[in-house]
This record gives C-alpha cells, structure tokens and sequence, in this order.
C-alpha cells in the first residue's frame, strides 16, 4: 500500500526539495506532518480547495471546524495546500503541465512521508456533454482528443505512450455513495482531457476561432458516440502518473 | 496597430464574458479601463506579478507608489492583474493550456477596449542552459523540445502547426536596455518550451525518472547546439498567439 517512485536516482540524492510546493526533506519532518494522510482531494482553484478543506473539518466533526485553514504551502503561492484531518486538499492550477508538477512533488511527499493505502480524487468544473447541467460525472476512463485512453508524455525527446485508466472499483463506490445525496444526477463516463480551452473544446468565443458552428457540435456528437460525458484539461496526466505511482485515484 | 482577434463568431456575440478574468464588456466599460493600456507584462505567479506593479509605479514617479496595488481580476482567484500607468501586470500560472486561456481573454480585452500599438512581455524564471547562473535570456525564436520553431495547438480533433518567431526589433531593443544595467549578463537566444518540468526537462529528482544522467546531458548538449538558452513551459504557445493578433510580444 505504499506510495511508488520510479526514480532509482532518488535514493542518492541528500535532500530533496519539493520547490513548488515550498517544503523538502530537510526542512521538514514530512513523516510527521503527513504520514497519516488516508486521502488527497485536488482541484484547479486555491480558493474551492481551501473551502473544500473547511467543508471537511466540518463534515469530518474536527475542532475549530470554523475556523479558518492554514496554507501548508505558504512559502509559495504556486499551489495550495489545506489539511482536514487525514484528508489533504491541494490546488493544481490549469491544464496538464501545471497539474504533473504538483502530482511529482505530492507523489514524493507521500512517499517519503510512507503513506499506506492513499486514495486521490480529482474534483473540479468541467464541460457537460449530452447531459443535465449540474450533473456529477464520475471517470473511468481519462481520453485525449482524438477520444483514446492514453496520454503521450514526452520524456527527453522522445514520446511514451502511457495508460489513463483509472480505479474503476472507485468510481463504482463513489456512484453508491452519490444515491445519498439525489439532488445531483450522477453518473460513469469518459472524461476527454484538452490542452486547450478555446480552440481545443470547440468553444466559438475564444481570440481565435477557426471552425464553423455545425463543425463544433459534429466534433463534440463524435466525442458523445465515442463515450465522453464530460471535458477537462488534466484528467488524462492525472490518470496516468497516479496509476504509475500506485495511487487509487478517481476524477 | 489594433489588436486582431481572429473570431467571426465575436461580432454576432451580444456579450462578451471573460470569465476567468473575471471581467465582461456588460459588466465593465473596458475602453475607460484599459484603453490608454500600451505595455502587457505577464508572468507565471501572481505574487511576482503584483510586486512587479509595485516596482513599475515606483520606476513610473505615479502617486501612491508605495501603496498596495489592486487586483483588477479580484473575482477569481484563477489569474491575477495589476495596473501601473500604461502598463498591466498579469499572471499566467505555469504551462501551455495556462497561459493560453490568459491570453485568449486578455487578446480579447484589449481588442474591446481599442487599444492600440500594444507591446508584451513575458517574464519570467527559466533554467539556463550553458550560460552563468542569474543570466537573463532574451529570446528570438520560442522552440519546441524537438528543437523545432513552432507550437502544434490542436484545434478540434485537427492539429495545426504554428509560427514561434517573436519581435527580432524588440528584442534588440531589450538588449539595448541591458547595457544600462550591467549586473545581469544578457543576451540574446533560442527558448525551448516543454510540456512537462521533470521529465520533459531533464531532471533526475521527479517522482518518475527513466533516463541516465549522460542521457540528460547528450540531451541538454544537442539543445545548446540547436542554440537554446533557456528552457520554459509557455514561450511557444505565447509566440503564437501574439503574433497571430498582432501583438508585438517578447519572451
């Protein structure tokens, strides 16, 4: 149940410094501020994400649930990070590259914290597709544009094609957990991951806009066909390096 | 000398939200805020941002120099802008799909509020390849990490490839300006824009990590000799876009 690096020069290295989120191995004693960790919530926003780690304290019954949250990642304002009990709440920003630089420094904070058993789930907005506004949509399967489950990392110059599937045992408990609370229709479907918000999601407001109105909803019915619910700009990157690292994880 | 937006969906619009500026051409007279706007500097975090504002209307002998300057954007929490006489300060966050919706609205804010003759830069941390640590890089050319000038922004399911040439005058202009101030060695290059920090970058202390120490160094070696200075995460999506809308724009 531990947390994997695949990273064989970590070992050799004295230190290390977890830059973007303001906190290293010799700065802090990361086994003791995070080594119960059971659960990590992500989400674009440093303001949902510290409501949402009041909401927990809340939720969760924790003293001076009130209160307001500290920003464990003070020292930077790159992301932020809240605590609700064994529940950690971290912003990632917007799009794929901002999100895997939070992922590699959280991934290496949980294991030299020698977390067991963490689960991670993404929460955040995203574009609905063929359904209700206000629907929850619950990933399977993170895909790129072009609708396939993979997500191509460029390592070096060369491109590696890795998996985005996520815990469909997950998506399956939290699609029980959504029947308690029937005000939000939820439902399991692919999530289509772009790197862009405009021109890549077929919206016709951007700067630039090239395709037509009956172009955009042709792309967006094939994307519907092809099993998409619901458009984001990380899960793809997400899926891909939690799956890597060993962590349960859900978007 | 106006700025272009390529959209004709625009026109027909009744409104104009920019949500995550958290602005909108109902809501605000944009020509009355930002119409004498002739400078844009942007940069990946809103706290470096801000202080730049600061420097800038101390630099600009504008009232009130010392005081604290507002966030134009204060509705959202998703990028940050400040104001010091004609010039704004915006941040961008880190990576292509950031920076890109930043400068999707922000091409359109200045677009509706008349601007005209707009110059922008980017600034902004980046590691140094082969030249003295606290060297500023100026670049000519944005490349991609094949080395290649031009940015590939999906479009749909359809891939179109783009221009990263920035304003060679301007850049000449900048190293004239580094002559006044010559604590910082600078210089003129190539800036290489990557999609990922650790493993598209290079670097050995990612949570994933599959490639040697000569391997990184052949790679960052074939990269001086393509004449790359510097490496980022946005300099060929922001390339591309200004230059597509007629913004004279340097990185």
């Amino acid at each position: 149940g531990l947390v994997h690096v695949k990273n064989p020069h970590l070992d050799s290295m004295e230190e290390d410094v977890l830059y973007h989120l303001a906190l290293g191995t010799k700065t802090h004693n990361l086994p003791e501020m995070f080594g119960d960790i059971k659960f990590v919530c992500v989400g674009g926003s440093p303001n949902r994400m510290r409501e949402f780690a009041q909401f927990m304290r809340k939720e969760l019954g924790l003293v001076g649930a009130e209160e307001d949250v500290a920003d464990i990642c003070a020292g930077t304002d790159r992301y932020a990070m809240y605590r609700a009990g064994p529940v950690l709440s971290i912003s990632h920003g917007m799009g794929i590259p901002s999100i895997s630089i939070m992922l590699h420094e959280l991934i290496k904070l949980l294991h030299h914290a020698k977390c067991r058993d963490v689960t991670i789930i993404r929460i955040g907005t995203s574009g609905g597709l063929g359904i209700k506004a206000g629907s929850v949509v619950i990933t399977d399967t993170a895909v790129d544009s072009s609708f396939k489950p993979r997500f191509e990392q460029v390592v070096l110059d060369d491109v590696v094609v890795r998996s985005t599937e996520l815990d469909k045992d997950l998506a399956e408990e939290l699609l029980t957990c959504s029947k308690e609370t029937p005000d939000f229709p939820t439902l399991i479907g692919h999530t289509m991951c772009t790197y862009d918000f405009y021109e890549g999601q077929g919206r016709l407001d951007g700067a630039l806009c090239s395709f037509s109105s009956e172009k955009k909803l042709q792309y967006l019915k094939r994307a519907y066909d092809a099993g998409v619910r619901n458009i984001d700009m990380e899960s793809t990157a997400f899926a891909a390096l939690c799956g890597l690292c060993g962590l349960r994880g859900e978007s």
